[in-house]
Formats: C-alpha cells, sequence, structure tokens
C-alpha cells in the first residue's frame, strides 16, 4: 500500500540551482555531462527503484532470505531485480569509464543510492557494497589481482564484501583473532569466524568476492598486526574463469529486527585461499578506503527510508479525515479535515521535510566534494576537497542516520495505530533504519572521530576551512536585511558551534574523556550548522524563483527553512548547555551505582 | 538471554522515602498498610513477573497470536500464566476490599503494573484492560448490571475490552457508525465493526466483556450521540451462569511492529445483544473512566520497559570489552575494558537510568495522588488531587511512553550490532514501546488535552497548585548553598515553563492553532520539570544517607540527579525557543508546498 516517487524536482534543485552544474562541468572528463544526459540518467534511475525495487520492499521483508545448509537464498524477485540493475550498468555509475564506469558525477551516483534506499533499503545492500569493494581493489589492488577481479566486480556480476567484525570484536578491530598463514606460492590460508556480514552469502551471482581482515602469525599484536586479503568464493583462474569453491561457507544467518531481506552472515573460513591486498600490516588503513565510502551511504539510506516515510505520511495526512481545524472547517463538505490541517501534524510533516532536504542538500555537497577531490586538477584544491570529506564523513553517517530513525518515527506517528500494524510500511521503514545507527561504526564511533580525531587533527587543519566559509558567508549576508530571519539563527547556531569546539578543544587535551562526553552533542550540533548554512543558500536561490511557475515549490522551500531556523535549529541552544556540563556528570559516577536496584 | 530483576529497592526508596507510606497510612483503611505487608505484596509481585512472565515475552513475541476462524490463540504459556495471575488475586490490588479487590494503595497496585510490562508487555495488556473496566462498571453501571458482570471482572476470571475505534475515526470519536438498536425489553442490538480492539478475543477466560461506544437511531450526530454499552461475548443469566455465544466476533487480527502476543483485533458486532451503561448519550464521557485510567496505565509501559531495556544495557556495558578507556587502562589483566567505562556508552545508560528514575517517581507521585481522591475524608483535598491526576494524566501518558521509545532505543544502541538481531531481545524492547505513544489517544492528542483543554480549563485552576508548589520549593530551598547545583537548573527551567505557560494562554484566546502548535514541546518541557522538581526532592533525601550501608545507592541517586540537571534539563531550552516561535511556522504554508517534489 506504501507509495515512492523519486524526488526528482528537489535532486534538480539540489544538483542544478544550489551545487551547479557547471561547477562539475569544468572538472576533467565533465564536459560531456550536459543537462539532457543527467536528467536522462536521473529519469531511469527513477523509474528502476520506483518500478523493479520498491514492489520487492514489502515482500521482501515478509519472506527474508533463507539459510540451508550453506546456501542462501533471497527473496522471490531480488534475482531479477539485480538482473535488472547490473545489466542496466548502474553498478559503477561513478566510475571513470577508463575502469568500466559511466564516469558520472559523485552527486548523481549519490542521488541513485538514495533511491534505491528509499525504495528497498535491504536490496541496497547487495550492490552497495560492491561499489566500495571495487574502488578499494582499484586503490590498494595489485595488477594481477585487479585483472581478475575488477571488471565482475565493476560490473557487478559478482558482488563484494567487507568482512572485519568478530563476536568478541566490533569497534576494537585489534582484538581480531582471524589467521592468515602465508603459503609458499605467495597465497594465504584464512581460517577464523567473521560475523554480521553483510551480503556475504546469497544467489544473486555466481562469485562472491570477501575482503578480509586477519592476523598473520610473524605479525605484531592489535592492530598494527592486521593485513587485508581478497577471498573469493569460488577460486577464479587467471584467465578469469571460476574454478573450484574456496573454503569459506555461510554458517548460518541472523534474525534482525528490520533490512530482513538483506542476508547478515556468519562466515566461516577454513584455510581459505586468500590475496594481500596492499602492504602487510596495513590492513585496517587499506579497508577504510572501503569503509569511509560505505559510511557516506550508510549516511544516504537514513535519507532515503526518510524520503520514503515523508511521501506516505504527507498522502495520508491529505486523505485521513479526523476532526475539524481549530482555526475553522476547512472541508465543509466532508465529514472532518484532512489531519494535514492540524498543527501537531504539521509539526511532524515538517520536521520531516525540513531534516530531509537538508540533509539531501548535506549528503550532495559532501558528494560533490568527492568530484573535487577525485578529479580536480589544482592538487591543492583537491586535498582540500579531500579534508573536507574527511570532516564530514563521520556527520553525513551518523547525523543522516539519526534523522532517519526520527524521521520514520515521525511517519509511523502520523498513521496513529495505522502506523503500527504492517500493511502500511510505516513500521518496515523505522525498523530497517535503525540499523544504520549502528553498522559501518556505531553513531557514537563517529562522534568520537569528529571530536577526538578530526577536530584535534594537524592542529585543526580539518575544521578551519569549515568555520572560515561559514563566518565569512555570514558576515557577507548580513548586511541584507530581508535575509536576517535566516542569517541571525545561523549566526547563534554557528557561534555554539565555535564556542562548544573551543571548549572541547580546550578541556580535551587535559582529560580525553571530555571529548567522549561532548561528542555526540557536537556532532548533531554540526550538523544542524552545517544544515542552516545550507537552507540559507536555499532560500537565496528560491527566492529569485516566487514569480515563476513553480512558486509553490520555491515557496515552500523558503517556508521549509523557515521552520527549521525557527523550529529545529533552536536545539543547539540545549545542545550547548550539554556539552558545557563536561564530562564529570557522567565519569564522576562509580560504576557500582549504574544498579540496577 | 535477556535478564530482569524487578528494580524493589528503587520502588522502596519512591514509596517510603520520597512519598511517606506513612501519608497512605494516614487515610481511612490505611491502617493495616503496614510496611511488612506491603514489602511482602512487592516481593510476591516480583516473583511472579521475573519466574511467570518474563520467561514467555521472547517466545511469545516469536510465536504471536493465532487467529483461526474466530478464535484466537495466545502463545504457549499465556494461559498458564494468566491462571497463576488470577489465583494470586492480582487483577484488582488496589481495589476496596468491598468490591472484592486488596485493598492495596495505587502506588503499590502501578508498581506491579511497571514489572508486568517491563517482564512481558503484551501479556499485561490481558489483564490491563480489566482493571479499567471494572472501574468502568462500578462507576457507571446499574446494580443489576453490576451484581452480573463485576465479580468475575474484579476476580479477572473474565476480562474486559474497550471498543471505541473503527476504521475511519480514531481520535475523532464523533464519526463513528456502530449502531445499537433499542430493543423492547430494555436490552440494545449492536451492529458495526471496531478495530485494533485489545484482547477483543484470545483463549485465557470464559468469557470477555466488551465495553462499546455506539451510536442509537435517535441520538444527535457527532460526540453528542454517543452512548456506552456491555456486550458480553457469551450472553450471562441472572444467575452468572454462561449462557449462549452473543453477535459478536472476531473477524481478524492485526499482524504489527510489535505487541505481537498481544490479540489486536477487529471485532464485528452483528445484533449482538448490549446493554446501556449509564446515561443515554453520556458514553464518551463515561468511557473516560476507563480512558483516564488507561492513559496513566500506558505511561507505565514506557517506564516498565524501559526499565527492562536500562538493565540488559547495563549487564551488557559491564561484561562487553571493547577498546580502552580514554583516561587511561582500568582492567590491565583483560585484552580491553568494559564498554561502561566509555563516556558516551554512560551517556546512554545515565540518560536511561535517569528517565527511568525520575519517571518511576512522576508516576508514583499521580498514583499517590489517586488515593488521595479516591480514599480522601476532605472534599476540598479530594478535589485538588482529582484535579492533579487530571492535570498529570496526559503528562504521564505521553512523555512516559515518548521517554520509553528514547531509551529502549538507547538500549539497543549499547549493544552495537547485537542488539540489532533477535536473539539478545533489545529490539524487541524498542517494537513493544513504540505501540504505546498511538494508543489510548496518540501522544499528539495527549500535548492538546494539556496545552489545549487542561491549561485553560477553569481560568487556570488545574495548573495553578503544580505552579505553586514548585515555586514555593524553589524558594525554600533557595537559601541552601550545598542544593545550587540541583535548584538552579530546576529554577531556570521551571521559569521557562511559566513563560512558554503564559505566552500559549495569551497567544491561545486569540489562535487555537497557538496551541496546538506549541502543544507537544510544552508537554515534554511540562514532564522534564515535573521531573527536576522530583529529581530535588530525591536528592533531599539521599544527601542525609550517603554515610549508611547503601552508600552506593545513595550517591548513585544524587550523581543522576546531577546527569539529569546538567544533561537533560538543558532540553528546556530549545523547547522553550521553538514554542516562542508560534504556529505561524507551521501554518503559513499552504499544503500544496508539503510536495513531495
Amino acid at each position: 500500500m506504501a507509495v515512492y516517487k523519486a524526488p526528482l524536482r528537489d535532486m534538480q534543485f539540489v544538483l542544478k540551482e544550489l551545487i551547479g552544474l557547471e561547477q562539475l562541468q569544468k572538472l576533467p572528463g565533465g564536459e560531456e555531462l550536459s543537462e539532457d544526459l543527467i536528467d536522462a540518467v536521473m529519469i531511469e534511475a527513477a523509474k528502476l527503484t520506483e518500478n523493479i525495487m520498491f514492489p520487492l520492499n514489502a515482500s521482501g521483508d515478509e519472506e527474508g532470505c533463507t539459510w540451508n545448509n550453506g546456501e542462501v537464498r533471497t527473496p522471490k524477485g531480488f534475482k531479477e531485480a539485480y538482473q535488472a540493475f547490473v545489466e542496466g550498468g548502474w553498478s559503477a555509475l561513478a566510475l571513470a569509464p577508463e575502469y568500466g564506469g559511466q564516469g558520472m558525477p559523485e552527486i548523481v551516483s549519490m542521488f541513485m543510492e538514495e533511491m534505491m534506499c528509499a525504495a528497498n533499503v535491504s536490496f541496497s545492500l547487495y550492490p552497495g557494497l560492491t561499489r566500495g569493494a571495487a574502488l578499494l581493489l582499484l586503490t590498494h589492488g595489485s595488477q594481477e589481482l585487479k585483472q581478475r577481479f575488477l571488471d565482475p566486480l565493476v560490473k557487478g556480476t559478482w558482488t563484494g564484501t567487507m568482512c572485519l567484525t568478530e563476536a568478541h570484536c566490533g569497534t576494537d578491530l585489534g582484538l581480531l583473532r582471524t589467521k592468515a598463514m602465508p603459503q609458499k606460492d605467495g597465497t594465504y590460508r584464512l581460517t577464523g569466524t567473521k560475523i554480521f556480514i553483510s551480503s556475504g552469502e546469497h544467489d544473486l551471482t555466481d562469485n562472491i568476492i570477501h575482503f578480509v581482515i586477519a592476523r598473520t602469525p610473524e605479525g605484531p599484536p592489535g592492530i598494527r598486526g592486521i593485513s587485508l586479503f581478497l577471498v573469493p568464493k569460488f577460486i577464479v583462474h587467471q584467465d578469469g574463469s571460476i574454478g573450484e569453491r574456496n573454503g569459506v561457507k555461510c554458517t548460518s544467518i541472523e534474525h534482525k529486527m528490520g533490512i530482513k531481506a538483506s542476508s547478515t552472515c556468519v562466515m566461516t573460513f577454513e584455510e581459505a585461499e586468500g590475496y594481500l591486498i596492499g602492504d602487510l600490516y596495513k590492513g585496517v588503513t587499506n579497508m577504510f578506503t572501503m569503509m569511509n565510502s560505505e559510511r557516506v551511504a550508510v549516511g544516504n539510506q537514513g535519507l532515503g527510508v526518510g524520503e520514503a516515510s515523508y511521501q506516505n505520511a504527507v498522502a495520508y495526512a491529505r486523505e485521513r479525515l479526523q476532526g475539524r481545524s481549530l482555526s475553522g472547517i476547512k472541508c465543509p463538505d466532508k465529514p472532518a479535515d484532512p489531519i494535514i490541517w492540524h498543527p501537531d501534524v504539521r509539526r511532524m510533516l515538517l520536521t520531516m521535510k525540513a531534516l530531509n532536504e537538508g540533509n539531501r542538500m548535506l549528503a550532495s555537497w559532501v558528494a560533490f566534494h568527492l568530484d573535487l577531490a577525485h578529479r580536480g586538477t589544482n592538487e591543492e584544491e583537491k586535498k582540500a576537497a579531500d579534508d573536507f570529506v574527511q570532516l564530514m564523513t563521520p556527520i553525513v553517517k551518523a547525523y543522516l542516520t539519526d534523522c532517519g530513525v526520527d524521521i520514520t518515527n515521525l511517519g509511523l506517528q502520523v498513521f496513529g495505530g495505522h502506523g503500527y500494524i504492517r500493511d502500511y510500511g510505516m513500521e518496515q521503514y523505522v525498523r530497517d533504519a535503525r540499523i544504520a545507527q549502528i553498522y559501518e561504526g556505531t553513531n557514537g564511533v563517529q562522534s568520537l572521530d569528529l571530536a577526538g580525531r578530526k577536530m584535534p587533527a594537524h592542529m585543526g587543519r580539518y575544521l578551519r576551512p569549515f568555520f572560515h566559509l561559514v563566518s565569512q558567508f555570514i558576515e557577507d549576508q548580513q548586511q541584507d536585511k530581508s535575509l536576517q530571519e535566516f542569517i541571525d539563527p545561523l549566526a547563534k547556531a554557528f557561534g555554539r558551534l565555535q564556542q562548544a569546539t573551543l571548549t572541547i578543544a580546550q578541556k580535551g587535551i587535559k582529560a580525553p574523556d571530555e571529548a567522549g562526553a561532548a561528542s555526540t552533542d557536537y556532532l548533531k550540533m554540526f550538523g544542524l550548522v552545517a544544515s542552516a548554512y545550507l537552507w540559507v543558500r536555499a532560500v537565496l536561490v528560491a527566492r529569485q524563483k516566487t514569480e515563476s511557475n513553480e512558486k509553490v515549490f520555491y515557496e515552500g522551500k523558503i517556508a521549509t527553512a523557515r521552520f527549521f531556523m525557527q523550529k529545529l535549529l533552536p536545539q543547539t541552544s540545549s545542545l550547548n548547555a550539554s556539552i558545557m556540563a563536561g564530562a564529570h556528570p557522567l565519569m564522576d559516577i562509580p560504576q557500582e551505582a549504574f544498579g540496577p536496584f
């Protein structure tokens, strides 16, 4: 019963009006990125996700994956949908044509990802990891490995996995035990058990390529003794043909709260043949090429599922007749007014809309910098763009996925009791969104990465350009009195972010717990301020077009910006107060006192 | 794998040290409420919930209810557990002995309810509604109906339901269509379909008594034409024996996000025999006797499930070894430190602890006033106590259940990936907690009841005593410098609540949308301030006992109060800013502008 239409108009707004397509056309290889071409790609992406992936969302959740003696069957229709995805050439949308990709901007690839997550987040996880796996192999793999494994990963005819977690080690990878024994022929034999492996086993492709971190016998203990290996499900001969089964198998799958159509596997390696990727003992660093790419992608899950939930909530709020508008009857010809007229329903809908659209701008802004970093010509600018991506990666991952859970819960609430039953699909969005706060590094880990690592790194090199940009923008726009209702709240919130940054930085030098205690509040504040900056930019664009024939769209944009500034951005005030309280309310309590009593 | 122990020590703290058992002993019939008696009852309640109900929680979720041709089978073990509940005389714990109850204070009954919800919220719904049904019959039923139906409802040998919602009408009961045709013998014949009926059909008891609102043919339209009827599943003869099947049947059950072991039924009435309860056309008002009781009970679901989630999260945080404490190694003999040493994990645990313990105080405070209202001797005091219950009912319902969802989500997050899989039970708490924000009036409806009805009613009669109490308390305690760290934040937050109240009241006179737009923020602010007041009272008690042999408990209490004041109460700041923004950011946007685009 759920609906989903790719929000193409808003995506165009972000790409063409906010970021500016001409910025991308200027980059090497960008000459061919005509507006027509990009529009055509986006329309095809919308068709694929709306017509092929979305119809399998509820049925996939209902049916789930099935494990049988090491084999995993995905839900009905997934195989055909995956086939359509591969045949359409969607697997490596943003990869350069020289490696077999489509050469699209990262921002377009991110829109495609948002659409897939909105349509069917479980489905999106099968190709989702493959993109990162191809990137990993491309960046760190030997020529010989690339020749054998890269092309099918790029095309998506094989899928990739990321094998890090073991039962006793998630965040703390230094504890991992999986062993890789070197062989005389230069290969390794891997033995150990990995858990929570998304797409570790499935029936969509002929081969699955695992990227596994493991410990060699001579290596130092902890994180410095870990190396990265490629372990195929089936051995691949030099000519690319598939050989015998390797010593890796799926020993069970997890039963989860959501993303039930995505296989989450326990993978057991028994003397599995593997090949070293990159240098020995650089496994964790190298794996982070894939991990960072996944973190941004996971942020898009929060956005995609949030958008899907919003669309359904708006449709329901327009249809559902219940009570009369407090300010007077709106539909006298009907037995009651649609609930969209009730202020508290509008609060929920506008919160969803403002967060989704703000988060789309934020994710796109980061994607744009990915393009600058990959395709730029000036080394200094490339470095600066990469720094920006580094800074924003934990924010996109954690802030967008925290928003995703809040948004889908609001969507469920708009439906009342009908939201809690399975028929309308609203409760599935909540369950599917919830995992994104956890995997690829919990949101607590992201916050610590921001407040404990990115913030102090290189004497503030990551933060300074962002602070400079926003501060300059505020200064430039402050003269404009008609913009005051937007600039003033931004300036106030930005001031809080500056104050919080200074405080954490100063306290953190003496007491590392201070950054840890402030980190979650700080990341949320950062996300809100970055979005607020983009909302003002959106207003600058929209207010020039309120006389166009898309008046409703542009006026809605400005009204949503106003809602964000007045009703959501003030959260920075209490976040700041909580940060200023410091670590002692958390740390000065003996662990016995946690009870329970 | 989940654990649950009834938090008896904290309950004793609230009852004996915060509220004061002597307050209850002073009331008529209270002489016999010795400390020993109450302790014994609480210990038995703990045993029943921990040993009988809790072990069925995960299996009940897994199995769910089964519908077959109008019959509903509850999960394995539920029948025996219900039998134990009835045989133990738990069904009417707080009802006066003259009606067959146990005469326990409401506060003890509420503790029992918390334990049941913590142990097995699905199970708790079968007896849960029966208590309210008995109260409804007792208050509004004729002597003849009481004689036939009251005793089995009080004993719990039959269960009760509340039949309000129809497919097209939830909040807006004025739209309801179920018809009640008067018969010559004074009975009625009911025809119509009710949905979302908890415990509408099950296999736990021999009879089920439905309390149904419906429309008689001559009545005025809208809410003023609705009357309340008792409709038994089986006709009951004058001598109390069970006769033939009545014309009401369960035509299907819902598949839901959670509370899967609770049957949520579509009930179809076809000329079902029913008996008028109370006056004609007073159905909705009379039904609210049951509804208000249920609203407080639903608040306890948020608290109970939150407590269960907390206990598991603390246990896991002590066991799970991952990473090293930022301020130095805590367990050098282990490969890593327990995650309870990480500041961000403490943030999650302390948020859970502070909200649960604050909410337990809040619910108990209201329960204490229920006793005052029911058993008091002075009419003026009884009225005042009832006013307080009226004021706090929407807050207990909405604030506690909003907290319940936040808390259970934090509990899941503490477990990381292990929280998302079904094995540990953490994700079930989230799913089970989620319904409580919806049923018995969505939390949006509760907020509107507070800000739009209770606040302006009788020129502020409901609010004034609360404001006076807190304001006097602050004045009395402000001299005490050692209390400053607690009183100052309370005073600040209370000032915001006063400001918000004034603003909403003033704006609301001219524009009713203003109260609606502010309502959710206002209710949360009210809940936070009321808890803050109780937290300071808890500190006053605890700081006199830090030299006792329960030093850890009392110092933990003070530290938790500090955390609440410094890290949670500042939320009142952003809530206030959002309230001050008024209704226009919500209402000045045409409904077309909601898109989606």
